[in-house]
């Protein structure tokens, strides 16, 4: 749809110190790459700088091998962590799901016409319903029901998979199941989870409900980080919708989900986009 | 500024019954007044009626008495509570404040303009800053000191206050004071406070402090009625503001500030223009 | 997905007049109906009054028919039209596309899990490209291709496709096709549009491009009914997205697409719960 | 209110080039100067670049006199203009307004409290109407009432008194006049002007009327600087505020002043924090 030239992307991340904006911008101007976009942003309560460069090679034979070997030794100094993003990269998105589909509906309808620009190697539940959605994209779905006895087993299967097929982040859709504190670990930092609420407002179960027994006037979903911590993982975007005395619990359902997908949808382009940094509870999130 | 006619505003409420529209409106019809608009809500939850009807008199000589006096008869059969609203009435608004003056300030802006169609007899406040302001606008201005050892007698003479200046709604604009049990049951449904958060998240002290420590990326403010439940009285509106890694604490509060004093006045308007209904924990609001 | 019980709706229109809310609420009461709510406006400009009432039956055996003939003696006396809708009625939808597949693929979502409460009888367009989305959903699909040569024969069988699938509401969901003056006249009041600017701006083609030009900082969309003035018509609803330096014109038409959809399909919404009254130019919308 | 540490900023401009970013940031860091926050933005349409950033000096005696010099060398070999702006410094903004005082309390507010951090060293007005207002906060005030005939006399005593009180800026806030080619010159490009319409839509006079007669279900404003085209200014921000057909024009009127005020004061702000450059009819605006 669009003619757009992808640039690619570097962003990095260190210690707060004199000279972290120079290391980067200097390199890039050496090795003759043109830069289009910088944010940088030093975090004073945190002591942590990060920056993040659009940037087009003005030079042909342009290898990320070369220039990842390069900007090692200048990084290092600096304690730096870097990742290079090349601009026809489409990151493995593994999506989790239970039977709610708007969003992932929403998910495979940006994946289809490219506006997400990512790979969806593989859909999996703990219900059969959405299979025939994932079929008629031509997407592997994994059935793997659950029960209190089975989540061990479960999970590792959902594990397996995530690994088989090399999935750089996981996605859950409206995936209505606690994961465990052990699948939390393994999924810190590259797992998004969708909460229908505006967290740490309502969390837990039935929040739309909860909301309504408060009256709320306003509600709203929150995109963010699994970690060990039940939906008080580091918040990447939030969303809201009006309500008001005519929607009963069953209404804010309804209603929520546009918010509830257009906040998920929106998270995962800023996380793909590499426009995300997690810095412990707490998120850099340089958005457009 | 504005030439628009001023309707006269009938609201009633009463339990949930066939014909509780129909005694209301036919009659209006019979005694000739003119229907402009009308809401009318019937809450399944709490099986509770609520109607809000602007019109204008037909014919010369409408007489508020007469109408309250032919209509008790008929309301009474629906156990029905309503009142009869005047075009001219500005009811009496006793605002309280500490040291924040951006939700003062608002308030005697729209006050002088009268965008906001009120009186305000007086001004409180535990503190002598606001005092030049109030001055200005030609309003009585109060500085009761308060410790924890004088919070009775100080509450007493607040008390007084109220009552000596007639005021019809108490207004708490940004008054850090927690009311005691006693005061609040004497304000229960016809005190408005604002909180800095979108309640019920960040309940309490330092609310921006606290939104902050969680990363959210939506502050907002919440104006509701004042019960013995600290925070957690029956909410009116909310609003909400954007904010991302750039903003301390420090800017938060400023942020918040503009989102604060439109809330605060908004609910304002809804009260006087007897917009909201209060029905236990939860308001219907017949928002325009 | 809602258990939530759904009401009849009677809609009414008429010239303004003292007892127009009375003749409505009195037959509703003596026809032993119960009132679940009622928004009424009488338009000061236009001297034209409006009512919606949701309500349903306390007796058994209610009969539309029986109703329809007993209220219509009322409202002759008013000049006043009205509809009566039924709960369980689901109108027929044709839409219209081009290759644009955001606005179908967000209705054909809505209508599968039922959140938009209607039928898709057909989907026609001048282009092929959007057919297995169709087929997915079980819904005929018709390929018209136009030129300007072929333009009237082209509208003929459009519009002998909309009256063979008996359709109630037209929606144009990204069609685009300057629809001749014939077609737009007999579509006049029942067919939606959704334009991709916030109307009077930008209208005609490429709005993003003109968004762009000119440098706003916000974007939007609007539904509005179909009438003879080119992009004029009653205007619906409308929507807006930030958007700031970085969006070059291929970002505005990606960006704008989430408004789009949402825009468009609250429009249809409104629509077929019957909340749109459409006065010469202007509309009444009482929205939820 | 803040403890904040306001930092100095550094914003340059100059035409597209490698190592655009370079010479800004390698300076910095030769000069020990502590980048906090960059925002740079290589404009593809235009060939423009820009960038700002926040930095404050690592040693002690920093000289703007010094940086200037020092820096003037560099930017030279990139066409780049700059500019430095001081923590400390407090620009002077003239304020223009006629009768509607809305905008002007809300800049005197700000301006009071430290939120804005100007200085108004003088307020002109077409009308003797806000002068007490002006007076409460000290600022000198000049009513120079305007005919067609009396037109460039006024213009020329305005103009002198912008210079006489060596404003940087000046605000027209809501003044009622179409300023003449001249002055419109004179001031392009650091005068803002705020006009009660999304821009483009419904310049000239009336904006709200106009909105009214399409019946439209938004309603905004646009803060942008004055050039020589009317209401055709590049667009620094705009604001929105829903609307329905309850609201008669008056009521527009009424209900756009909050976000008149809230916009404006915004592109002010924008523009006071070196946030904005101005590319032809296009703008940069560096949000935070």
């Amino acid at each position: 749809m669009t003619t757009k030239p992808q640039p690619w992307i570097l962003t990095a991340s260190c210690p707060s110190r004199l000279g972290t904006v120079d290391v980067v911008t200097r390199f890039l101007a050496e090795t003759r790459n043109y830069v289009l976009e910088i944010q940088s942003f030093d975090d004073r309560a945190l002591d942590r700088f990060c920056i993040r460069v659009e940037f087009r090679p003005e030079r042909d034979g342009f290898s990320a091998d070369d220039f990842n070997e390069a900007f090692a030794e200048r990084a290092a100094e600096f304690d730096m962590s870097w990742e290079l993003t090349a601009p026809d990269h489409r990151p493995r998105v593994a999506i989790l799901v239970s039977k709610y589909d708007h969003c992932l509906n929403d998910l495979l309808y940006r994946y289809r016409t490219g506006q997400l620009n990512i790979e969806i190697p593989v859909i999996i539940s703990n219900h059969p319903d959405l299979e025939s959605l994932a079929q008629w994209h031509g997407i592997p779905y994994y059935h793997l029901p659950i029960t209190a006895d089975t989540k061990p087993q479960q999970e590792a299967e959902v594990w397996k998979l995530i690994n088989q097929y090399e999935a750089e982040l996981v996605v859950l859709a409206r995936y209505m199941q606690v994961l465990s504190p052990d699948l939390c670990s393994k999924l810190d930092g590259w797992a998004i989870n969708i909460h229908h609420s505006l967290l740490p407002g309502f969390k837990g179960a039935k929040p739309y409900h909860q909301a309504w027994e408060k009256g709320v006037k306003l509600v709203g979903a929150t995109a963010h980080y699994v970690n060990n911590d039940l939906d008080e993982g580091p918040i990447i975007t939030q969303g809201i919708q009006s309500v008001n005395h005519v929607h009963y619990p069953e209404d804010l359902i309804e209603k929520g989900q546009d918010i509830e997908r257009v906040t998920l949808s929106k998270a995962i382009r800023y996380h793909i986009e590499k426009r995300v940094f997690l810095h412990g509870q707490r998120t850099v999130v340089f958005a457009d």
